[in-house]
């Protein structure tokens, strides 16, 4: 039987502000914002766990059919943030919002990862790219005919080289 | 000059809450969820603005380089979920993390639109589908090297047909 539960994010009609509450915990083998990859590619084949909290588990059936997972997350280590940033692959400071930095004015994070199995609460993923321990906000199902545009052009990126697989992460973003 | 700013997205150490702030509002021809299509290959063509608030007008710089960027946005008509929804595109109870269903724990939606041109805080996008109003919470750019995964699987979608391009929504999901 379908049950209609309490959201956990609720809206606030007066102040706008919105309130997200974690469902889950990312583990990943970094500890440490300094060395990790910048995004999925480069941190192929790197292994890690989303732990879902128990009270979400009959959220998770059918996944198991999909490939590829869009995880949302917050960036619990970012503290605030610039609107000029210069990119871990780049020299020159950008705006913000045409960097996927995680030091933004809301700390959400969106990362598209292998996954290989569920077993019970335990999904198990690859080409991970966050902090272990990261608080996990959502998951959703990737699907190519939503989420894979044709024709795309990645202006500042397309100059800065194509290095972004060996790149990783300095301490730049560090609180 | 590069300067900090205090985080609208703040961690509260102790809830664990995580709390947004909108910065923008999506404007698109949807003013009810009734007729709606489902996700952006559905609603191809079909123009709206980004509204960004003015005081992170300088963050939008660079970004007229990319010709797809990722909206992250509240579903704000949302309330409440239920983990096992009969998504649009079937007439089986599915896991809710295993839909795009806009009633979730963290009611967070996430669109892959075009970026047509940028003038001053006012983006013009294709291929939105979101109602009129949604407040925004973050633009990233879209970059292929990190958000297009090779060899996909898309579970019970696959079964159960390929007409996502002609579905409108109904009104399950209206609260």
């Amino acid at each position: 039987m379908v049950v209609a539960r309490r959201a956990a994010g609720n809206y606030n009609e007066t102040s706008t502000m919105i309130e997200l509450t974690p469902i889950g915990t990312i583990h990943s083998p970094f500890t440490d914002l300094k060395g990790m990859p910048v995004q999925p590619t480069a941190a192929e084949g790197v292994r890690g766990t989303v732990e879902v909290f128990e009270e979400y588990l009959d959220g998770l059936a059918d996944l198991d059919g999909f490939s590829h997972i869009m995880l949302l997350y917050h960036f619990h280590q970012s503290r605030g943030f610039e609107l000029r940033v210069v990119p871990f692959l780049d020299t020159t400071p950008r705006g913000l919002f045409a960097t996927r930095a995680p030091r933004r004015p809301n700390p959400v994070g969106v990362s598209i990862v292998q996954l290989d199995k569920i077993e019970e609460t335990t999904l198990f993923i690859q080409n991970i790219d966050v902090l272990d321990g990261t608080p996990l906000i959502d998951i959703k199902p990737y699907v190519p005919e939503f989420d894979k545009p044709e024709n795309t052009r990645t202006g500042w990126l397309e100059q800065a080289g194509k290095s972004v697989r060996d790149k990783k992460s300095d301490e730049r973003f560090k609180t």
